[in-house]
């Protein structure tokens, strides 16, 4: 059964996410709270080059409190289509545009207490065409090869749940892939 | 350059997360405000049995407000070890130990706004050895063959990030998995 949210009432008002309390309707009739942050949605974007490589950003994130690998991504703002967002970021991230903004998938990131939304894309036929990035944006382009996106797969060098989901989600577009 | 949380002041004190608001030393050295959700790290589990067939989870999550398929997953409690939890939880929630249970990896959820870092392990060997679920956990038990896990993500049915990035860190250990 879908809706069973019967009363929200706001806990926290901040700039990038709210919080709200719930009472939610259990199935055996009882009635519980949850906490629940409410966010925008998001874009990812895999970029791949003709010479197969995948452009990835480098940047410090405050939910790791280190410098993180992670695919190209960003809030999609008030009014904007999420396809918008995937062409408006990928030009302010990595400084280039895509022929080609194929949709891959979309997903809940953390669906037990946050409303985030993520909608993925594979950008191809990939042409410079930078856009100034955010004031607060500092990052640096990284560009791996699709064996070498799998190998640090494999040693847990990448660490970043939306960037591993949109590379699963891509899989059956990356014909060629050599998996092993 | 790690570590460039200057202060952390508490906002809101939930029972399952808090909201923190952090001052960040931006590396053009200006000061910036950002509000950063903290709460416990978390296990996803990929159980694999026998005959091939993944046991995912079904159970209506707040976030999406709508009945969700995902892998079986839980909260780390204080003082526990990951491991443990994905012990416990499997029991919990799809009735089954593991006799072997292999780490694929670690990952932040959404490190942009929290902190919820997430283990996750491949489960096989399965036998019957069920443990009572939480008092408000209501989910049904769907178990899907590697083929029917990998159209539903063609189609886009499958719509949690964790449950996709698991799949993903598991694709150098299910050898005999044919993606296409």
């Amino acid at each position: 059964m879908d809706n069973r949210i019967v009363k929200s009432e706001n806990q926290y008002h901040g700039p990038v996410f709210d919080v709200e309390s719930l009472s939610v309707n259990l199935p055996d009739g009882r009635m519980r709270k949850y906490d629940l942050v409410t966010i925008q949605d998001a874009v990812t974007i895999l970029p791949l080059d003709a010479e197969g490589y995948v452009h990835f950003v480098r940047q410090y994130r405050i939910g790791a409190n280190k410098e993180m690998l992670e695919l190209p991504a960003g809030k999609i703002e008030t009014g904007e289509e999420a396809l918008a967002t995937a062409e408006r970021e990928i030009r302010e991230e990595i400084g280039m545009a895509a022929g080609k903004m194929q949709e891959l998938g979309r997903f809940y990131v953390s669906p037990g207490y946050s409303t985030e939304y993520m909608y993925t894309y594979l950008a191809t036929e990939l042409y410079p065409s930078p856009l100034a990035p955010d004031q607060d944006e500092f990052l640096n382009v990284v560009k791996l090869s699709l064996d070498e996106v799998m190998q640090m797969v494999r040693k847990g060098e990448l660490d970043d749940s939306k960037s591993l989901a949109a590379l699963f989600q891509a899989l059956p577009y990356l014909k060629n892939w050599t998996l092993r």
